[in-house]
């Protein structure tokens, strides 16, 4: 072997693993420690790294200390700072040390475990921590392993929505004939994630067959039973076949709730597949006082939520449980010679590729399995109670300021509120106000929202609930929006 | 604020953040120091897990070092050791320094890039690493942002086959109408990875609908452009569609290379979309001398390579390139309400929640980029050179016995061999005789392999790469084999 480089790289050499690692703990430790500090929308304009940017890769190696400080200069001040405790946009994504310990244990051992065999340790804890996270949530025995369902936990809710929904197209295909796809129809409300209306234009369903079924304040944005009934009813007049409903358990703009129960019995009529998208408030679901939230479940087919919002677990993580995992495996299994073995073949265990729609999967169970064992139940749950307990606190702080209101009652914790209209003080409408609002709240850099619009209202949503958020940044959150808003009142603003 | 819990619950507290990912580091490189005298193959039997594990979620937290001795005891013997240097099955899984260090950048940062609001840099160091991936792939301009198409990171090559044939898909169908999509018909070889065959069916293409079309040991088993055009013409005639086809660099099962020129002249005749696979082969393709497996990729659509094989890039990772970026876009795009920003209608900026199938994404970029950056190109192009001199090495021990051949011309770092039909040394058929050799090596503990059946041959494949493989591995397989073979030429083998 004359030909290999003389030169020795070694790529896993142990003592530039463990020291440069922790240059990165260090780099990170800071970062949380500075991170309050950095405005957390950032500030720089489209296109504005390339210019600090080689147009090509290195040749040569370079040293860790310099590309950090690359990160340092030129990388931090283009993100906007999820793990901010002055951050309340969107959802938000906990970060935490033992979600951080468990991916490092994943991505250190870095084993594929697409099925039972490739590393059998890999399916068995997902099926413990599946049943587990399954337990806390009070999920009926017919979504557990230790029922004659099971879960398993994917990347995001699109890629479980995706998969329930391949699922329920082939069991229904298999009935009505493979010619019959352009006829099947989708449901949800107009609260719904995008995800769902995504994800079944990427089965196939025709988007002309996604109903979106309207909701109203008066009902909280809840999805109407009934409504759902009359739309199925006019599809099915018109020669179409229901499919698929999805409730969702905490909706984006608002955090309405859909009643299971209700939709339960109406799925159950029509033969269609329930699916509860609980991504953002199933992690409060484990708190006895929400729990009330998931009755109804029992009469669902699939549930999913992510530990990745609000549940300590860093990115990536979201758990799918099913009643029917036969149909799931059915729709997704591929049996290549290169994976055949024994034990696949004695039906003795499960193959997670057969669940998902990739081959390859990371061992996430062991970071959801770290943090749920690192902090335990009781912990997680006050984690959600502190955050609702925050949120109260900021709507307690809107009530004393008769200028604005909440425009949705809050159930977790987010608080959806605006700037009333008040033609003596804003030249503006109340829509174009309250974007100006929000502007100016996230441009001062010092806290950062986002918005909903519901039955045309514009507002801003308050998301509480990233790990290092106090009541002392829920206090400034509030100065900071009077601040503003006091300046929209000025009367030279346009 | 009276009812916040008393005890004081800090999940990113930072003496324990850094204490505890140090204590996390240093098991870590205990395993890589150890990984080589651990059982390659797990050799726990089903359910093993289960017995060790509490039924239920503790409600208390519990130590570290408990949860890592847990690790020890109860994970490890469950895991096949993807990093052990003995490790020879599937494709390798390259765990390296930079790739640790950059997974913990992504995971400790812990942005969510959708769009390029939500966290500008995870966007613009996507653009930068993918461009510069795409040159060293020597990529026609037009699959690159600084040409007029671009790239994106996905977790899978199945994501990205999923989200290119959806693109297809989708253009097609507008043009002949979404009734159609019954008569999409979608090619690739017998010897395609399962990944498209899954894909298509996720899309709503049927099942009889997929063409895997046969390959021979004559022609190294690439698909021949003539075969295609002919199923094609046949499909035509029965009034369908031809859709899309996907070549392979590295097939799975040998490691073979279907002609992109030919393919391409093909799909360019018949209007489909050409997508290049170069999953596992395609990091080998940033060294000269293996980059005329590439010729022709000016013909194709779209082309995805996996960093998390071959390229020192910790799971999970894979690059996709294309040329009609819009039709991917066109096919994916949402544009909720909560999403809308400034930034995305003035269409400066690009937003990749519409290149792939979820809302939500990890900031993977910084993985790919420390890897490179870290490493350089020359080293990295090293690391694939050293595989295949070791592979070479491993057919010239394997031409020292002639109870061995190679099944089929090696082109990377794969090996496809067997022991040869010998009536006077096996009792065996020789299927079942290389079936008991692979099993009597995997039950050894000593190294793993997988297999592969060609042309009705079963063969051993020998996948040389992982991070720590030396040559002192492949001679101790190589010894390991023979024993075996040995043992099975016993008269009273049955």
């Amino acid at each position: 072997m004359d030909s290999l480089p003389t030169e020795i790289f070694n790529p896993l050499e142990l003592d530039s693993f463990v020291g440069e690692s922790h240059a990165v703990l260090d780099f990170l430790s800071d970062y949380y420690k500075d991170v309050e500090s950095y405005p957390v929308q950032s500030q720089v304009i489209p296109g504005y790294l390339k210019k600090g940017c080689s147009d090509y890769a290195p040749d040569s190696p370079e040293h860790l200390e310099f590309i950090l400080d690359d990160v340092r200069k030129n990388i931090i001040p283009g993100l906007t700072h999820w793990q901010s405790p002055n951050f309340f946009g969107y959802f938000q994504a906990n970060a935490s040390t033992a979600g951080f310990l468990g991916e490092m244990l994943c991505t250190g051992l870095n084993v594929v475990g697409f099925n039972w065999i490739s590393s059998p340790a890999t399916t068995e804890l997902e099926i413990v921590v599946m049943d587990w996270m399954g337990q806390m949530l009070k999920l009926p025995q017919a979504f557990l392993f230790s029922g004659n369902g099971g879960g398993v936990i994917h990347g995001s809710t699109c890629e479980a929505i995706l998969c329930t929904l391949a699922a329920a197209r082939d069991k229904a295909l298999k009935d009505i004939g493979e010619d019959k796809i352009t006829k099947l129809v989708v449901y949800g409300s107009d609260q719904t994630h995008s995800a769902l209306q995504k994800a079944a234009k990427l089965v196939g369903i025709s988007p002309s067959n996604f109903r979106p079924i309207a909701t109203s304040s008066s009902a909280d944005f809840a999805l109407s039973p009934n409504d759902v009934r009359m739309t199925m009813e006019q599809d099915l007049a018109n020669g179409l076949f229901p499919l698929f409903l999805c409730a969702t358990i905490g909706t984006t703009a608002t955090g309405a709730v859909d009643p299971l129960m209700g939709l339960g019995l109406v799925a159950r009529d029509y033969g269609v597949w329930l699916h509860v998208d609980a991504a953002y408030a199933g992690s409060a679901c484990i708190c006895p006082e929400f729990r009330p939230y998931l009755d109804g479940v029992e009469l669902c087919d699939s549930i999913s939520m992510n530990p990745h919002k609000w549940f300590l677990t860093n990115m990536d993580c979201c758990c799918l449980w099913l009643k029917d995992t036969r149909s799931l495996i059915e729709s997704l299994s591929t049996n290549p010679e290169f994976l055949k073995n024994k034990a696949s073949e004695s039906n003795d265990v499960v193959d997670f590729k057969d669940w998902q729609i990739a081959l390859s999967r990371r061992f996430r169970s062991i970071k959801l399995w770290v943090v749920i064992r690192r902090y335990g139940v009781a912990n997680l749950r006050n984690h959600v109670r502190k955050d609702v307990e925050l949120a109260k606190h900021f709507e307690g702080l809107l009530a004393t300021d008769c200028r604005f209101e909440v425009v949705v009652p809050r159930k977790f914790a987010l608080v959806g509120f605006h700037l009333k209209s008040n033609p003596s003080i804003y030249n503006d409408d109340v829509s174009k106000l309250n974007r100006k609002l929000l502007e100016a709240v996230n441009a001062s850099g010092r806290a950062f929202m986002t918005h909903a619009v519901v039955e045309g209202t514009y507002m801003l949503r308050c998301a509480i609930g990233t790990t290092m958020t106090e009541e002392r940044h829920i206090e400034g959150l509030w100065k900071l929006i009077q601040e503003k808003a006091d300046l929209l009142a000025l009367p030279n603003d346009d």
